[in-house]
């Protein structure tokens, strides 16, 4: 059923851990990756121009909030979501499954697909796999995710069970739906998502059918809903051994330096996550030396670089102390600033990933960087 | 009592109106100028980088504001106010005079000074014209402005002359502790500031003996503070006249497009106005061809240029449709460039403005703006 677009190649291993390339109709990624999260056609406080200049190679946006707000019908207008936002780069778009179960109300789930109500004017919608499909591929999307239930956590094993084969039912739909004529203008790609709870043997079902179906990556989805740390890396490591080695495989909403070594680790290609962006708005950076947070008091009159280490415009320019002003004082060049350089550091940390995985290094790098991050 | 430090030179005169040169420490400032406001030490929403890009050449911040946050004394640390907001053309700062009045809660005017209470934390302070020639020589002002009482409108006229005489003593005084060799340590300008309400006499007296004492500069004090247009013009003749021409006027709060025309060709070198910025994160945008608010639904599907005359970022990359989408979802990022514009295009017509006055073509020039800009 899956074509046989060769889409991905990985370039060198270190253990599980590999880096690769991903094509898109919109350029080449290099893998590990961590996408910034642009939910409403913006990655928020930052320019595409600011994205660019920290070599941000490609963005997440989301289905969800984009058919809200401000609807297909305008982006399709604009000539897709590139144009409407002004982002030539690569963009991986969600199904909206996640928005669905986590920030919609009064939803309800069928066989057929899934019935919510509008966060911002009560509206009643409804989302099928193939309704998903076509959002997507009105939107231009590089990479397409199918429609899924992202199950809650904790979640019993029967629920589970069920869901995860109502993700495959609806799997196999938006493969059809993918493959029909109608879609595809824009060349995008389709990944699936295996789901399955915190159960190793609802993992193992999930992937191996996934996989059947025939993707051009597959998604650890389910991930980051609340679980421990540890978990996330044991749904890792009983997912990823189902999953063919020459496609890409992406681990929704996750996550923290630290996870992303730890993933990385485990064979995860991608990532998207909105802390860096969204605590950055808070006021908590991201630095080697360890998370920063700036209303603290202590940061009022430190004249030092927020990061010792880093070069990017915020800290080449302003001080922990102007910065911490500006937080303090909800202004909005403080959260940009703080944006600018969390993603900033997000990126150089896969870079450096990237880096450790050519030169054998991983291990000795992974180390030294958590060392220094944790205070050890 | 003044000094003669040749700071201000008329290049061309077109009647009333002329164009010149304004020297200060960090760089000499074509007049008429546009000043955008920087209230907490930031030009909210945009960086110094981009501040520079659409060539702005002197920023207001406030005293007030900058007193109670971050205080003085963190300026002081980071080395002044160019340093901390990193920033290095000129930045002028209003004395806190219209903020104490106008913003504070229980102030209590004396002779000696004006004793308030801090809106961020309730706290007391006292203004004196000295102390607030301390702080901005801290601050590392290239223009202060001396302590005034700007009195509300309407106002009665016995109120208005105490007020104005108050002002007149406290000028004395902020001459006097400037001229003292405690302060000017980075050799900032004084500029003096010209009240008496809507009051021709009182103007007269006010401006004759302002020039007495002698300053850098002369603002037209207490406009812009609920009078109609036609007032603002009316009180800017009645000031200006007795303005001497070897120093640089400047028409504090004031304005906008219109107000810019009608006020330089009455004489006016120097503008600061909130509007451009405020209005713009609401959503409203200046533009050739009138105002644009961006929250109306013709925007929605408006893929046309913001101003069809404008070449900034913000009319180069993005659409109407597409700030619409921002501004109505709250985006910072739709703040951001709305503001980018709207400050591009007071600084351009700014531009335009001291064209017309070189090429004796001024009043043409007017007409044909401002036309356009009220779709005549």
């Amino acid at each position: 059923m899956g074509r046989s677009i060769k889409n991905f190649k990985v370039i060198k291993k270190f253990k599980t851990a590999r880096t690769g390339t991903l094509y898109t109709t919109h350029g080449a990624i290099e893998t590990p990756c961590f996408m910034p999260v642009g939910t409403l056609a913006t990655v928020k406080t930052v320019s595409p121009d600011e994205l660019k200049k920290i070599n941000t190679k490609i963005i997440l946006s989301n289905t969800y909030h984009l058919y809200l707000r401000p609807g297909t019908d305008t982006i399709e207008k604009a000539g897709g979501l590139h144009k409407f936002m002004s982002w030539n780069r690569p963009i991986l778009t969600d199904s909206g499954g996640f928005q669905v179960f986590s920030q919609s109300k009064l939803r309800k789930i069928t066989e057929e697909g899934v019935e919510f109500i509008s966060y911002v004017d009560g509206s009643r919608h409804f989302f099928t796999p193939e309704r998903v499909i076509e959002i997507q591929n009105i939107l231009g999307s590089d990479i397409m995710m199918v429609l899924d239930e992202c199950a809650p956590y904790p979640c019993e094993k029967e629920y589970a069970k069920s869901s995860m084969e109502l993700t495959l039912r609806w799997a196999r739909r938006s493969r059809e739906a993918f493959n029909s004529s109608i879609v595809q203008k824009f060349g995008g790609l389709l990944f699936g998502i295996v789901q399955g709870s915190t159960y190793k043997d609802l993992r193992k079902i999930s992937a191996q059918e996934t996989v059947k179906i025939g993707f051009d990556g597959y998604a650890v989805g389910g991930v980051s809903v609340g679980e421990p740390k540890e978990l996330i890396y044991e749904i890792v490591e009983n997912t990823v051994q189902y999953l063919p080695e020459d496609k890409p495989r992406y681990l929704m909403g996750v996550g923290t330096p630290e996870e992303l070594w730890e993933c990385i680790e485990r064979g995860i290609d991608m990532f998207d996550c909105v802390l860096p962006t969204r605590n950055a708005r808070n006021g908590q950076a991201l630095t080697s030396v360890g998370k920063v947070n700036l209303k603290n008091a202590e940061y009022r009159n430190d004249f030092s670089r927020l990061d010792p280490e880093c070069s990017c415009y915020t800290c080449n320019n302003f001080s922990r102390a102007y910065l911490s002003h500006l937080i303090r004082s909800e202004e909005i060049l403080g959260k940009r600033l703080n944006t600018l350089h969390n993603l900033n550091f997000m990126l150089k940390l896969t870079d450096k990933i990237r880096k450790s995985i050519k030169t054998g290094r991983f291990l000795q790098e992974k180390k030294k960087f958590l060392k220094k991050y944790k205070g050890g």
